[in-house]
């Protein structure tokens, strides 16, 4: 009998945005696995800590490099896909022995995570269940007091890393917008921004629902790259009623 | 002393994904005050029971309507208008009486929800918290096993009641999209999702997360409009890894 797999969303940063049901699941889990940066205790495993159920056996998966090398670099697909083929390898290995694996992921697990890619190897062959969680945008938002989308506006969520003309065209005719992987890309965001008139209306929030949290209009932000835990939203048009 | 105002969000529906702050926050409030349409018991209310305290004061607001009269109709805008004002003076009652209310909403607050009408009133008078919560195309996404965006993909979200040509416009060149509001714009969606080319990736998702649900490619769904709690995902790009 094979074990079942939980594909399980943390939520953006705020160990209280947890959902009842991941909570169940961390305390009922006898493996819980987690990704993390080198160097780093790895976000998800912190706000699961309190959760995990005594003499659980935690598995780190740590990234082979996450900014060190460039995606266009011919060692970054075949590296990343091997980390990706080693850490399912692992988790079927308990799942084959009957166990139940927890795997955490930051925010939500099919918004921009890396656990799909554990998902689309291992959710064929075992019974697997996705528990979806609050996103950083939501986070964010909320933290902020942003109202972001209203009756019939249009949200378009954009990563950072775009092309800038690219990018520029995506914001033109939104009603709202998230950038994501906002980093080194701040200098391109605020140009995109700018051709699609949008600067006016752009906030930067940083670490929302975390510690030391700040928002501020991104106009009034000085240039510079921005850490990675920080978002550009644009709220949708308020049509006050 | 004036009360807290909490603003929170209840989750797309499984009562199991309410965060533990929302939980928290309902076992601490004296009010709590949900919308419901006629008729209905109300959804977040549903959810929200077995947190809310004994002898919690429950208010409900009652949409005048919803669906009966248009958005067209000179009757809509000030009759919605009226309704928000009396909704947002009964919490100021209690607020200014020095109580904590809890403001239930389904799915995330700032995320195409009515409780912002309230918030926009009350926010710049009263202390306020807005608690996040896990929204309808996450719990919709988790359900129907669709991992929806990766790396660099464009996420869009767009409600079904925009214009045809608006739609289809909008559905072109974006790698993700979901569309909210199906119900009766069911014909339309199609139209514009064959003229994008992403018929072929369109998926149907019905009561996500709740009891009856179900997912279909939204190519064999036979055609006609679609109940409320519904939406179509187009899952982003896969590139697998």
């Amino acid at each position: 009998m094979s074990g079942t797999l939980h594909v399980v969303g943390m939520g953006p940063g705020d160990p209280e945005l947890l959902t009842l049901k991941a909570a169940r699941v961390l305390a009922a889990s006898p493996v819980a696995a987690f990704f993390a940066k080198r160097g780093r205790p790895g976000h998800a495993r912190s706000i699961a800590a309190p959760h995990l159920r005594p003499g659980v056996e935690l598995l780190r998966f740590e990234y082979p490099y996450t900014t060190e090398i460039g995606v266009d670099d011919p060692r970054y697909e075949p590296g990343i896909r091997a980390f990706y083929e080693d850490c399912a390898a692992s988790l079927a290995v308990r799942l084959r022995a009957g166990q139940d694996v927890a795997l955490l992921c930051e925010g939500d697990p099919f918004f921009y995570g890396s656990a799909m890619h554990l998902f689309d190897r291992l959710a064929p062959v075992h019974s697997t269940v996705v528990v979806p969680g609050v996103t950083a945008m939501s986070g964010c938002w909320a933290q902020a007091h942003l109202p972001m989308t209203h009756g019939d506006d249009v949200l378009t969520v954009l990563p950072g890393t775009m092309e800038a003309g690219a990018l520029a065209a995506r914001l033109a005719g939104t009603d709202a917008a998230v950038i994501m992987k906002v980093g080194r890309n701040m200098p391109k965001i605020r140009g995109a921004l700018d051709r699609a008139g949008l600067m006016g209306r752009a906030m930067y929030v940083e670490r929302g629902t975390m510690a030391g949290t700040r928002t501020v209009p991104l106009a009034t932000l000085p240039d510079g790259p921005a850490p990675y835990f920080s978002l550009v939203l644009v709220p949708g048009r308020q049509r006050p009623r």
